[in-house]
């Protein structure tokens, strides 16, 4: 077992170099192992064995520094770096995070999660060294899927300036580069790492001008035709923009990713190290099924088939089953979704109506002024999108969409505490940043059946209207509680005095429990789900506070901007002066990854803490 | 005078080709003489007049849509699509919108202000334009500059799968494609446009492949050398992604720009076409200073000089001013802006710290992470950035400085209402979308000497925090009072009884006239100074609840999540209940064009609209 001897960051260059394949198997078992255990990230993990560790064997560590794009691929780097141990507490309360953190380790250079951030950050790196005149080493290491992301291609455009050393490995795991044009891919990879540094534009004109075999490469790159994009471009693309381009270089061979490292490090400029990779390599199961395991619940090693399978349906599949129903109904309506056709649920609505399905990649800001776009056009456009990753597209929604009040629904997944990523993908900001912009409406659906409802609604409502829902199962009681969705109503659930709680979307059903507590303790205690959170429903709030002596506002988002802030202007404008108001939110503050129920009774959101804050102090 | 002839839109088509010219002449001198008195957008207008007329004779309007990218380049458009009338009141208000309106007219397809959408917006249309069927031709005209903005290119990544057509004009003013390399150039615009649609990479292999004078291009290519990325890659960039390249072309070339855009509307797919232009062209002084003529004030149009030269100094100047003393203080000290040098004041920095200096392009999002990077690796970034322009990297403040607590520094700039360019650019969120993000600090100064001083407390603070200043004259009232600052705590500039006035940054002025007023009537009014946003003085402001009846927040900003609503919160959660409090923000809406103090008039958050409101329904 190679793996024993990897205590510490820098104990993997005792390894000799004939064993560096054992110990990529060893680090495979590891992985697949502990995965299966905890869940998490498994496939990008398995494609960046090899790559992780000729970086480990490159660079002096923690001198040098890597930032990790998104970050969930940086398990090997974390084992490589000595947090073995981690990997049982993984991605759970107070565990190891499943991203890089640099709270958690000196070799974690910079944190990620969201997509696109490495090369901008890595430059900034870059640049800091060089003021300070240091001699490290930089290293981002950015996927094929976030380079379609608009901020990779800023910081590449800014990086074609540089004068200095800055290594970006593109890890390529697409499959569209394959076997069948090896031969041109050989020659390219040949001509261009052959001498140390080569510059790509000699070796091209070279090749194409007649020189060297170069009329036969271009007999062969007209016969690829259709492949040629994917082979040449990467290199011609980013050569063309200003950065030296190696590669493609076979990113399992940890041997020759090794001498194509060192033959970046010798580049004064920006390189870009083009690696091919396997997503899921060495797993079967995740081979085959890449997205699956992408980021996997705990399952069975032999089978690949989850552990625990779910057998109750969560908000994304109501989401789903409505979109494919409303679909037919009405021909205007299309779908949009920025990578995450499966995520989003709208998987099947692409397979219904491929023509109203539109994913385009990882670009929530053109996602959003595409929709603005579409709805311009006469279309009914729904944004399909994660509660964290439609921040990146705030000043889209305000400045296409909301501006012109044009009629785009935001279908917000995994808003609120969505547990094991933590920190980077909480969706607890969604009401405070779309609620302070004008034109917008926000809503929040108590239960399975409200989702249906409000999408209805939504889809029938002429300005942009957002609906926010939390990850996982979708809430199946108050199911006799429908009355029909009428625009900035809140819904009476119980009428009765003393305490009025305001709840909204998941915090329904943490009211209600809150509320049997209460009403064991002989308060009388109404339940108002609050719907709307823009506009507030002000006539509710007003009938409560003229028939109640407190109101308690529940949500999942921060104070600021949430909810609470809304009730309490209301009260304020309206100068109530006998009836006082309690805000349950989440605190200001970046929340961690782990089990959801664990987090709100650390923060105090739960049902049993929010009863305490309220007798304690309110009643 | 053929400007006569054009009262409605399609009028143009009624002109003589011989004629064009003259007309062109005569728009310009319109343009001219307009914004010489109104002020606003001279530069870029005067050159897209022929691109433009182009445009409305190729085209039908408004069945065909031109989606301008910025928007402010559209005066020709405006002028031929029958708002002659609407130059007197240009940007004024109630008058005319520099930017393409929907609202204002059937012939402004998208509404633009920020850059780089129009690529996303276009696509909407197009796919709109093909699910219902429709045969309306769709044309995006994006700047050079426009460019460099991450979301035209996950657009553009996107355009590139389309298979019916989809016109993207290119207006390209850079001036590094010129005479010298015009052979060349003028080759490759040859065999693009030569023969209807031509497929570039057919020509290219056969240009390159050793037929038809291949070889000799080569030649000439390897001998342009530092010339050629200017020159072949626009082209080969884009078909790189998939998108047909026509051009370069002639953007003056009225003609010429009419036959490539009958080429263009032949392509089944996206096609670009390189247009390239002067900004500036036809009247000297903006040729000769484009800077400066981009959005001017009134100005003669002899001399060009400005006819009401500025005699104040505006906060602009002070940041300018005093990041060149820090600079000094502490090479630690870098500097950050997108595109906007003269506009944020950090040209005088650039000139002393070139090397500290970093434009980094129309690119907020690299910008804010790329700033974060530079505070990971040991310095102290200041990022300028316009308010409005900020809102596009709310994401990275949050996701990468903000998680990781980086020391960046925000200044700012053009923070409240902005005036003549309306909507798009009012800087009335930032309080809301900053305050919302944990560990994040915002601060307002209320004059010009505490502009500076917050500048230096931010340089010396060891966290992300922004500090917001409007656009225009600093206020130089209240220079007494200076205490330092302290983090979090508020000024007491007046302690009386009663009534106390807590304002925020430019509204500190407006208080000082609404106290005046209210002692006037003999009320005892204090004035606090709120200095910071977030987190707010709870002492103050609890202290001030104590010994007064009413409390009252002033802020240029919206509501939702502003300083009046924490306000509202720290005295709910302290339980007050012998204290009211109102707060004064601005309307949730977007605020059009028009002279500042006009707009406070008209939205009441004047001085008098102020002592009314707070007379007639508080005291």
């Amino acid at each position: 077992m190679f793996l024993e001897m990897i205590e510490n960051a820098n104990d993997i260059k005792k390894i000799n170099r004939s064993d560096y394949k054992v110990l990529a198997q060893e680090i495979r078992q590891f992985l697949i192992e502990k995965i299966s255990v905890t869940g998490g990230h498994l496939g990008s993990n398995l494609g960046a064995v090899e790559l992780t560790m000729a970086l480990h064997l490159s660079l002096n560590l923690p001198e040098d520094k890597i930032i990790w794009d998104v970050g969930h691929q940086s398990y090997t780097h974390k084992l490589l770096s000595g947090r073995k141990d981690g990997f049982d507490g993984l991605r759970q309360f107070h565990g190891m995070s499943g991203f890089p953190k640099r709270r958690e380790s000196d070799y974690d250079a910079f944190d990620t999660g969201h997509s696109s951030t490495s090369i901008s950050a890595g430059l900034g790196l870059v640049k800091a060294r060089d003021l300070k005149g240091e001699s490290r080493t930089i290293v981002s290491v950015i996927g094929d899927g976030s380079l379609t992301g608009g901020m990779a291609y800023e910081a590449l455009n800014n990086a074609a300036k540089l004068e200095t050393n800055f290594i970006i490995i593109l890890n390529d795991n697409n499959m569209s580069i394959s076997e069948n044009v090896g031969g041109v891919s050989k020659y390219l990879n040949n001509i261009r790492t052959a001498t140390g540094y080569l510059d790509l534009k000699e070796g091209i004109y070279n090749a194409l001008s007649g020189t060297k075999g170069g009329d036969n490469m271009v007999k062969k790159l007209r016969r690829a035709k259709s492949s040629f994009k994917q082979l040449v471009i990467p290199g011609m693309l980013f050569e063309d923009m200003g950065i030296t381009y190696l590669g493609p270089v076979d990113g399992h061979d940890i041997e020759g990713m090794m001498k194509v490292i060192r033959e970046a490090k010798r580049v004064k400029g920006a390189v870009m190290i083009h690696a091919l990779t396997q997503k899921g390599r060495g797993y079967g199961p995740a081979e085959r099924h890449p997205a699956r395991f992408h980021g996997a619940e705990p399952f069975d090693i032999e089978t690949g088939v989850p552990s625990h399978p779910r057998t109750t349906a969560n908000y994304t599949d109501i989401f789903s089953t409505v979109m494919c129903k409303l679909g037919q109904r009405d021909e205007r309506i299309v779908a949009i979704t920025a990578a995450m056709p499966d995520g989003t649920g709208l998987k099947r609505f692409h397979n219904m109506y491929p023509d109203r399905f539109f994913d385009v990649g990882i670009a929530e800001e053109h996602a959003v002024t595409f929709a603005a776009g579409l709805a311009a056009g006469g279309l009914k456009p729904i944004v399909a999108v994660y509660s964290s990753f439609l921040q990146r597209a705030y000043d889209q929604i305000l400045h296409d969409v909301c501006i012109q009040n044009l009629p785009v629904v935001f279908a917000i997944d995994r808003a609120g505490l969505v547990g094991s990523d933590g920190e980077t993908h909480q969706g607890i900001f969604d009401l405070t940043y779309l609620s302070g912009i004008p034109n917008m409406s926000v809503m929040a659906p108590k239960n399975k059946w409200e989702l249906s409802d409000m999408l209805k609604f939504a889809v029938g409502f002429d300005g942009p209207i957002a609906l926010r829902y939390p990850r996982g199962t979708a809430y199946v009681g108050l199911k006799e509680f429908r009355a029909p969705i009428e625009y900035g109503r809140a819904e009476w659930i119980y009428r009765e005095s003393e305490i009025a709680l305001f709840a909204v979307g998941s915090m329904v059903k943490t009211a209600e429990a809150v509320r049997d507590s209460l009403k064991e303790m002989g308060h009388a205690v109404s339940l108002v789900n609050g719907r709307f959170v823009k506009p507030i429903d002000e006539e509710a709030v007003l009938e409560a506070a003229g028939s109640h002596r407190l109101i308690v506002t529940l949500e999942e988002n921060v104070a600021s901007g949430g909810y609470g802030e809304k009730v309490l202007r209301c009260l304020d404008e309206h100068q109530v002066r006998d009836c006082a108001c309690m805000t349950v939110t989440l605190p200001d503050a970046y929340i961690e990854h782990g089990n959801v129920e664990l987090l709100k009774k650390e923060i105090g959101v739960d049902a049993e803490s929010i009863v305490k804050r309220i007798t304690e102090a309110w009643v």
